[in-house]
């Protein structure tokens, strides 16, 4: 298997083609098995792509001296950098048609040298594609277009250092190539943490989390990484935006805030001012099962609602419930964790089981004061949760992208995407998606589908629902099925007026539902700034603005 | 005293030319007795102002027939818009000098009337000053500029009324013009509460908070009014923005975001779904006094940083504690409030008193489950608090602006100014505000001043400082005095990387401050985004852009 080289902080290989590490693949054995789950798949797993079987050409364009040092032309390096990690850049890969491979792949170490390779870019009409982790599940790192003379991809992380911790104010510099482990690692002597756990924890950066306002730890309150931004340093074409450093402010629009989500079109993040907290010290984990899913959904609201904020309150439907391990009798389980730095919290997780018993849930076991990541923080994080439903569920959590990339060695379609509604259409939503989802899926290949349904995210006034469809495809066929379900997916949503993403962006792949739910005069604002920021339209092409 | 006509939901009569109700401004004994405090002030008060001294003028520009009915130029009404309620405001109509007098003050009712009213002005090249409360202390609703035809004032005071409430999902849809009082009336029957309280309450509008980033009610995390807000409908001259309900979204920068804080130079903010809260039932308040201002802080930075999340959390300076009655002994005195829907709050306000009391703390007394307005808000709200220095805090917030007024009737000269930073800054700041604004205030005047700090928002990150400084001034020359003051306080603002403004807003009093701030390529982007909203400038000229 071609790799690209080893991600920073770690000795194990990336894949070039699939999620995360090359040895944690699901081998030949087990991607049988897998597909043994979904009627219609293939026999055999496609064979695992190589970059020697690639064309992936020579450079359109020639860095200068003063760059040359910072870019490669390296194939591998390249093809990894040619597409994110959605279902659609993995079949793409499997089937040996990825995305267009960028010419260059730029890793620059400071501001100075991100600001030259823009100047550069540019002058020539060369497309740059900002690259963190490239974990995109939305088409956010590809080039679509034929417009550039060439392409670059502008890889970060070699920008992965914490440059400064503030103890007394909570807060810390960041380079925004550090991923997840790098700078994680870097804040524990301080005794401090940002606990901001994305399911692609390992495999992004702080940039990329900023770019695409992604959602963290936090079941409830303040989850997006939107909340813990102090100031933002990002550098576009027309000059390095550097907020202030403060706890909040006041003064016309925030300026964080429109660099907040843009997702690589107004400029590249380069380092950010981040909110940390203290490692929490007390922790408890409990589920609760349902036999009834309309009733843990009003179990979750009264949860919502009330003032206890778990950290975690992940509700998983049957079907998630049962493939995760957290329950195998046909009940919808809610896992439900609780943690602080300051005081035990085993009377807030009582007092939110209580809860959820009053609203139909039965059974469910808890784990009290343990130092378990229950809630989907990587290994490193803590021991393993007492609640057994709950530490199924937390390592099926990190195994699932590894499970859809053997799925899709199987010929099937998978599908994950996630959305966020007001709790009064949420039911409805909800019942809408399987329904239409589902029927789009079987009409699509003539096969039975599943589409399975966990909440993230709770808020008081809502929630995020993420949806799981599986479905086998027809060999060759896969990536416009894909598109016939992302469809009906946007029209649902549309129809809902639920978001097209509530934290997995807009990236290429949304850009019809985003276009769809952004106001227009916004988009006329939108457009303007990017032409304020971006005159020469180099910023990654066909992401948030034509 | 001419006045304006009364507020909604009041039969109270508004001041036309001084905080709120002209029925609660100190008589002349009472402006004597306070003159008294500070040295150098004037034997007898200057005389009320009346509109009838004043050349208002004939309107510059005619409405057409189809918008008469909207329109007036009564010049009572021009002259209750022709200013905020800045001490800029007060001394220039006690001096018989107010800022220009808009041609025509508008009341439209609903949307499609903003938008014709605009059609016409962007027509005419007639600037549009959005109006709601008129509380703004930054000069937010003034014409300062000469390249207008004529100015409207538009006041969104008729479009007042809670148009839906969705108790599932707790929120409303609520017109912006509502004044506070008016708008938690019509929430009260569902049971349910905005809890957005700044110390303009009852003299403020939705749109008003929101076109400001207003700061309200909860002295730690999530106070600033943008993180109630589900969705805005925005009359822009290029079309109506109207984002979609949702409880959360990584779709693209946030277009609300963008508008929040927008102070009606992008548009006009006419509705919005915000999130409620049902009202509290528990409530506890504690005072804790401290000989050490420096341990005070202390004492707050550990509470900020706890888990507690009082709702309030209000640190006196001396000087502030002595004039609110909280204090008579030179003490610094810390103001704790904790509120809950759900659970007794005695146990979190007993652990933040003992955190007070570990960090140098001493005395004070507590109001246990009081269902009192511990927090600023009004009596309305709730029965006093059984804790005498918190009460005599709260009545000393609310009357504060009136003794303001007062005092600049005895020749003083009174500036108010807030700001945030992060902790590791915030001792050397508060000492430098102290020492500098208070030589610029005696320089100016040859008196003695005063400079009292009281901390309204906490943050685990940092804090925000609210600053008063009084001093006699000479007479006729108090606005030359104040932009002084206001001078000396931007500098050592900007030195210390502290914004301009945490709850005020920019206005046209802090555009200099601002401009200092404001990253550069963001100004950019702003300036942009204005050119495709707002093609004719009309819309609030000089605020935040040129």
């Amino acid at each position: 298997m071609s790799a690209s080289p080893s991600g920073p902080g770690t000795s194990r290989t990336r894949s070039w083609w699939g999620w995360g590490y090359a040895d944690a693949h699901p081998d030949d054995a087990a991607c049988v098995a897998l597909g043994a789950l979904l009627p219609g798949t293939l026999a055999r797993p496609l064979p695992v792509p190589r970059v020697a079987d690639l064309s992936v050409g020579r450079p359109g364009v020639t860095p200068p001296t003063a760059l040359a040092h910072l870019v490669t032309s390296d194939p591998d390096v390249r093809a990894a950098h040619a597409m994110g990690r959605a279902y659609r850049d993995i079949v793409r890969a499997l089937r040996g048609r990825p995305g267009r491979i960028p010419d260059l792949v730029a890793r620059p170490t400071h501001d100075r040298e991100v600001a030259d390779l823009l100047d550069w870019a540019g002058g020539r009409g060369v497309a740059v594609i900002p690259f963190g982790g490239g974990s995109s599940v939305v088409g956010g790192v590809e080039y679509r277009g034929d417009t550039h003379r060439a392409v670059l991809s502008l890889d970060l992380t070699s920008m992965d250092r914490v440059l400064e911790v503030d103890t007394v104010s909570r807060s810390a510099r960041i380079q925004s190539g550090a991923l997840g482990p790098v700078l994680e690692a870097q804040l524990r002597p301080h005794g401090l943490t940002l606990r901001h756990f994305p399911q692609s924890f390992e495999f992004s950066t702080l940039g990329g989390w900023l770019a695409t306002r992604a959602g963290g730890h936090y079941a409830t309150g303040r989850t997006h990484i939107d909340d813990f931004v102090q100031s933002l340093s990002v550098v576009t074409p027309a000059g390095t935006s550097t907020s202030w450093r403060l706890p909040a402010s006041g003064a016309g629009p925030s300026p964080d805030r429109l660099f907040l989500g843009s997702e690589g079109a107004l400029g590249i993040i380069t380092e950010a001012w981040m909110r940390l907290q203290e490692r929490p010290r007390h922790r408890a984990s409990a589920s609760v099962a349902f036999a009834d899913f309309q009733q843990a959904l009003e179990a979750v609201r009264a949860i919502a609602q009330s003032d206890l904020s778990p950290a975690n309150c992940r509700l998983l439907d049957p079907g998630e419930a049962l493939l995760s391990g957290a329950s195998h009798d046909g009940s919808a389980v809610l896992v439900l964790g609780f943690e602080s730095a300051a005081s035990p919290v085993d009377g807030r997780l009582a007092s939110a089981v209580d809860l959820a018993l009053a609203h139909g849930g039965h059974g469910g076991s808890r784990g009290r004061g343990g130092r378990g990541g229950h809630d989907g923080t990587p290994a490193a994080d803590g021991d393993a949760p007492a609640d057994t439903a709950v530490s199924a569920w937390r390592s099926a959590f990190l195994r699932m992208p590894y499970l859809r990339d053997g799925l899709a060695r199987m010929g099937a379609v998978v599908e994950t995407f996630e959305t966020a509604a007001t709790w009064d259409r949420v039911p409805a939503l909800i019942d809408a998606v399987r329904t239409e989802v589902g029927s789009a899926a079987t009409k699509a290949t003539g096969h039975p589908a599943t589409v399975n349904c966990r909440l993230t995210h709770v808020y008081p006034d809502g929630v995020a629902p993420y949806f799981t469809v599986a479905v086998a495809g027809r060999p060759g066929d896969e990536v416009r099925i894909w598109d016939d379900i992302k469809a009906a997916a946007s029209e649902v949503l549309h129809r809902y007026r639920a978001t097209i993403t509530h934290h997995h962006a807009v990236g290429r792949d949304h850009r019809p539902g985003y276009d769809l739910q952004r106001p227009a005069p916004f988009a006329l604002a939108l457009r303007a700034a990017k032409d304020a920021l971006d005159p020469h339209r180099i910023l990654n092409p066909g992401v948030l603005i034509d």
